[in-house]
């Protein structure tokens, strides 16, 4: 069986989504028993509006801005598609519209990708918390200027070096207008504030700062309070209404919010059942936001989400590669540590960073390896156990690298 | 409408569920147009199983442990009614048995609560990443050993006094063993390593380790190189299979776990199209389990998820309540604090941290207040703007606080 996927738009976005979909067709069919497929495209060029909708069962509209995209996502809806939309203009400008059409033809309508990156943020917001009261939402949504802040934090840059920086590096356009001056995030939290408060919010609504104004100074100084710099958008429930706001702010250091960095997104949910959910992830991108995309295309084709499909085997692995802590108590004297290090170098086992400190006439070695085979590195300390030097017995603690260096 | 919801199990989960139903029912009706009740309770002295399933549409199994809680599940999906559970016990030993039933029956069977709280982690790796390739999920899906970690790490406690606080908090059962020795952790992750890799995953195929054997000075040794400790769930594909383990870890301060603290639960999924996505927030309790049942239930009730329901309009509020970040350069002479405090004070405004220092003949005042109405921190500025010591305009950055100190 398949499911055919009309495709409006065919950018960096389009076409990665449609690369990604071919490629995990396969897999996607395997787990829920419907294959999807690319029926059409529209771009610019090439394609007609109707024979795509006509031969398809649900809409990908990926061609941004307000018009002819609303017209065509009105349109897809009212012909009984499902429509599937990575748009803020259209959510932020025309959502009652939108909402109001879908609700009519009773289509599906999803706009994961709108907001956030990867970051679920709509379906956490829809489905998760669709029974809580939802009080207040905190967002970094929006890449470029984290990635901005986070230079100027790490380097000491001014707001001039690191937007070039940003630039050469692809994370902010040739005019970055839309980004610094906050209106991206703006439109992206009246979209999380109508899911989350059930109220109409037009981007209009929603006052925004950017972060052109802020100096390399404010960051600096602000650091010695323990705070750090943030473009935030806010969405709160206030004594007998909601504000809407994009805004820079200083977190302090324990707020969920503090630590992102790099051009990744954030939300931070606040609801009293729950006190908090924070999610986080890259902001879009290409592949990112087509990931997004697709999550939304396969919900709308199973729409009563099923228990997980058949299992199917695999091996289970025991003997992992890790990076590893190694504690020794040992007598100081010389040439202990070459001894330690020629086993370990024997079990080819690196070392990444190791500390040496005298306690006494003992000494203590503090080890951090680079990773290895476990049953490699359990060998060695074995074998270092075995050692007459040591006061105590080796202690041993996996680590854990971060995934990705941003 | 009614939608009819039986509850199986009146512990401190089913009796926070019940309530936050009962609270809630009226908001999800005006949402989703159906009512939820709770028309039937089983408990261990009161009620009879077959009459509470007759007469559900849904039932909800809050009993835990493997029996009878596995008969109930496998018996209410052959009556052809949805089942919500938040029984890791079951799910991780008898799992296939259970999600075949539910594939069989065409029910809907759903278990958010069963793994990390109330972390969406089930639904992100189900729903939002259903075409993702996922590499590898490490979670923190402890909340009493994270807690009883983060203790040790910010008081240099022992394990033995760590434990003893989180018992007398409530955080750690008088019997602890399921937690501190990864167990519990264990048939989280094979739950999570099912979903994520489509493999029938053991609770018997984890390997896991406990926090017992740690000592402060581990912890305090490694803070020196930037390493921070935690339990740690790994689920993973090696080459040609999979590993699901847990096992103490040292994390580098880079990685999103690193920063969770407290009996806070997170997961970081990493899959190529993504990069990765970390989500976060508070371990199980009553409240935040019977939060993650609610919103299972309710997606159960919508099978199709619907666009928003039709917005109510809220008013905008526009003077909000913040704390501020205050930058002042001024000549360094005597009285100038002082008549920045009194303009202060007059206007309510209510300082939380000054540092002054001196810069040549003149000095820099860093300040941050308390929160307070926007309108009159921005008038005391205005009043401050105008002090003939002031060398350059004053700046102003606005702060928030960590929503719920730990």
């Amino acid at each position: 069986m398949t499911f055919r996927v009309g495709l409006l738009g065919h950018g960096t976005v389009g076409a990665a989504f449609r690369e990604l979909l071919e490629e995990r067709a396969p897999a996607i069919e395997a787990a829920v028993g419907v294959r999807p497929e690319i029926t059409g495209v529209l771009t610019r060029s090439t394609g007609d509006f109707e024979s795509v909708v006509g031969g398809s069962d649900l809409i990908v509209e990926l061609i941004g801005g307000v018009e002819p995209a609303r017209e065509y996502i009105l349109r897809a809806i009212q012909a009984g598609k499902h429509v599937v939309t990575a748009n803020k203009a259209v959510l932020s400008q025309h959502g009652e519209e939108v909402y109001d059409a879908a609700r009519q033809s009773g289509v599906q309508l999803r706009f994961e990708a709108a907001v956030g990156g990867v970051v679920p943020v709509i379906r956490v917001i829809h489905e998760t918390l669709a029974a809580a009261h939802v009080d207040r939402v905190h967002g970094i949504v929006n890449g470029t200027t984290n990635f901005i802040l986070s230079e100027m934090t790490r380097t000491g840059a001014s707001y001039e070096e690191a937007l070039a920086e940003a630039q050469a590096l692809g994370y902010a356009e040739a005019d970055p207008t839309e980004d610094v001056s906050g209106r991206d995030a703006a439109a992206k939290m009246a979209i999380i504030a109508r899911l989350a408060f059930g109220a109409p919010v037009h981007l209009d609504d929603v006052p925004y700062e950017g972060i052109e104004r802020l100096t390399a100074d404010d960051i600096a100084y602000a650091k010695e309070l323990g705070l750090s710099l943030k473009l935030v958008g806010t969405a709160e429930r206030l004594d007998g209404g909601i504000s809407v706001r994009v805004y820079p702010a200083f977190l302090y250091g324990a707020h969920p919010l503090a630590s992102v960095g790099g051009s990744f997104n954030a939300v931070t949910i606040e609801s009293p059942a729950i006190t908090e959910i924070t999610l986080s992830g890259p902001g879009a991108g290409g592949p990112q936001t087509a990931s997004a995309v697709l999550g939304d295309v396969i919900s709308a084709m199973i729409p009563p989400p099923t228990p997980p499909a058949p299992a199917v085997p695999q091996p289970l692995v025991t003997d992992v590669v890790s990076a590893f802590y190694l504690h020794l108590q040992v007598a100081d004297r010389p040439g202990v540590l070459a001894q330690v290090a020629e086993i370990l170098g024997l079990q080819g086992v690196s070392v990444r960073s190791v500390v040496q400190r005298g306690i006494g006439e003992d000494a203590r070695l503090e080890m951090v390896m680079h990773p290895v085979l476990e049953s490699k590195f359990l060998a060695a300390v074995e074998l270092i156990g075995g050692l007459d030097f040591l006061r105590a017995p080796p202690r041993v603690i996996r680590v854990i690298e971060a995934p990705f260096a941003e």
